[in-house]
């Protein structure tokens, strides 16, 4: 828990998520199967609100997203979604998309890494959320589809234009953006956009693996790695290069080092502090 | 047709380049197939002011840049231009090399997506432009060669340098300016310079059929779908959130997106008015 | 030789690198195989300063850096760099990862192709450098490993956490800096990290005949290249393409382009001067 703690109280109960934590590991699942965990209003404010949360608490080393029932995330939801902001003004437009992509801020610059554990269909929203995360990991029965364009948007929705280049290059990245398709999982895993390619039916094990791995390993190294590669997007070499001096610097003052020094030095497994 | 039309007349004939405009569509085709479609000077003064004048009009949805006879492009002319740069002043050298970068940010900056059309060879200049498009429609005959070098200039022309790293990696990008060697299609379509591969001969007819999808689509929400991936490409992740939202925000009050909408509800096809 | 020197000598003995040069090549071999050429403080410093005064000099066209025995380099030494930075104060640590990032620095913004010759391990720092290199000649022994995080460090070191994502994309970046864990040869090229793959044993070999090609061909546009695809990472597009024009309106200037005209007129191959 970090010392850095004002007034503010956590949120007793996430209504629009299921929210477990075990020993450093969150799990975020998105819980409507019915609906193939549509995105609410709710859900979005609950996912923003979340990440802001735990960032500040400091109690978490590693995040899984997962979707309950047949799929992942079909985006947002139609009736809810589509419905009700047809009769909104400018003002709610924008105040409803900042949020959309305030949560993809938050999934990238959140101080642990987070890992979408990826079955059936990942659409629209859903395949933002996922492609926002630092691993994607994905059973045979994955689907992206970035289909904003298929309801008369934009296929630049909540930083999808700024982050499907910079995983997939930029040719595969129009077509998807544009046309909408659906990238089945040997497209996706053959241009980059899945990190792990797992058995079916292993995708929310395999992530809890990998969770569980970061969680018990050098997590202040991880949380640094990951705002390197999220700051180091958007800097010229120079200052990425003097960046990472720093960084390093800093860790070879922090305990996890010196700790692998001393196992090594021992022929021992480090036991890593995560700070 | 913009209403924004002020004293500038439309060109009425294009000496360098064929031109057809269909409902929405135009085809652009690069007519000098007895020289592999070299270009020359007014070529790409064609090509410079032909774009400009297509996005004032605001009549054409989605180009088509195609190549007669035996191949796409076989890059700037080595008698008409090579030879006549030898003879040029500075002020004159800089100028033309002006010229022909205006061309691929003409293609990159227009408001409506650009479908290269490839057979046979796209080589310098040729294959710039093609790089260029938002998609790389191409046959099993294409051959892609960035040969830059071999004339003794820099593999960085007309943007290269900047876009084929953003499209295929940096390492890929380098070989292919650095040495200037051909990349034949398998290999173009493995590191993603090709969008879509169609059998021999049918790269023409994929890229019309293509741009008539786009052109009869929800044409804005395609049109925004590029600027925002051109634009992006240059901004921090938040100023993209940013730019998402109020781009999304506008889309929103637009007629497409009711028009989804009432069309999902009613369970028939929506009719796009491309606004 | 450049006419721009002053009263800096040449270092006359490269202590902690085996430095060969012959006719615009210079071969630079890490040559510690008892240690896998572990790299110590020596040997990065050396790195930097051999780069700074070769940039200088100008009589250097190619360079190929490559590891004696069993593989490429196995990074800093855990001895002699781990072990003594534990007892380093801030301003010392900040000072050696200053160094190491000069050497990244200076591999991608020398004025000469660097091509890394690798065979088995090329791990920690070994493996950026090998990143930072324009082509990565590799032999199926090949296998990168960027392990920073499991000594407790930051997957980005000397760069790696811009370079990576921008040569082989984020996704798989973020894999590959986060877990450390091997990329074996297949896999390496599969994702774009190797730029030649060649028969075991010929990495060497190879990097040396394709360094001997780029010294005896047009040699400053080779070098230019390098120089705007390491600028135009950093830059947008307007500014890229005006780069490339001025780029090229200069080397149309040069002796290389009228010799590639003449060449080509009469029919027979150009003599390149590399200027």
């Amino acid at each position: 828990m970090s010392p850095f703690t004002g007034s503010a109280t956590r949120t007793p109960d996430w209504e629009h998520l299921r929210v477990e934590r075990a020993d450093g590991v969150a799990t975020v699942t998105l819980a409507r199967p019915e609906k193939l965990n549509a995105l609410t209003f709710g859900a979005y404010a609950d996912l923003r609100d979340l990440l802001a949360e735990l960032s500040r608490e400091r109690a978490v080393r590693a995040l899984v997203l997962a979707g309950e029932g047949r799929g992942f995330c079909s985006g947002g939801d139609v009736d809810e979604i589509i419905g009700a902001t047809l009769s909104m003004d400018t003002a709610q437009l924008l105040d409803f998309n900042r949020m959309t992509g305030q949560v993809v801020r938050a999934v990238r610059e959140c101080p642990f890494p987070v890992i979408a554990a990826v079955h059936g269909v990942a659409a629209g929203a859903g395949a933002v959320l996922a492609l926002a995360a630092d691993f994607r990991v994905a059973d045979p029965t994955a689907r992206f589809a970035f289909l904003f364009t298929r309801v008369g948007l934009s296929g630049g929705d909540m930083g999808a234009a700024y982050l499907l280049p910079r995983v997939v290059g930029l040719g595969h990245a129009t077509r998807l953006l544009m046309l909408g398709e659906p990238v089945r999982a040997p497209e996706a895993e053959r241009i980059g956009l899945i990190s792990e390619l797992v058995e079916e039916g292993r995708a929310d094990e395999a992530a809890g693996a990998l969770a569980r791995r970061l969680a018990d390993g050098p997590a202040l190294a991880y949380a640094q790695t990951k705002t390197l590669l999220t700051a180091e997007l958007d800097m010229p070499l120079a200052a990425a290069v003097e960046m990472d001096a720093s960084t390093q610097a800093l860790l070879m003052n922090g305990q996890d080092y010196a700790e692998f020094h001393a196992a090594f030095t021992e022929k021992r497994p480090p036991k890593w502090q995560g700070r």
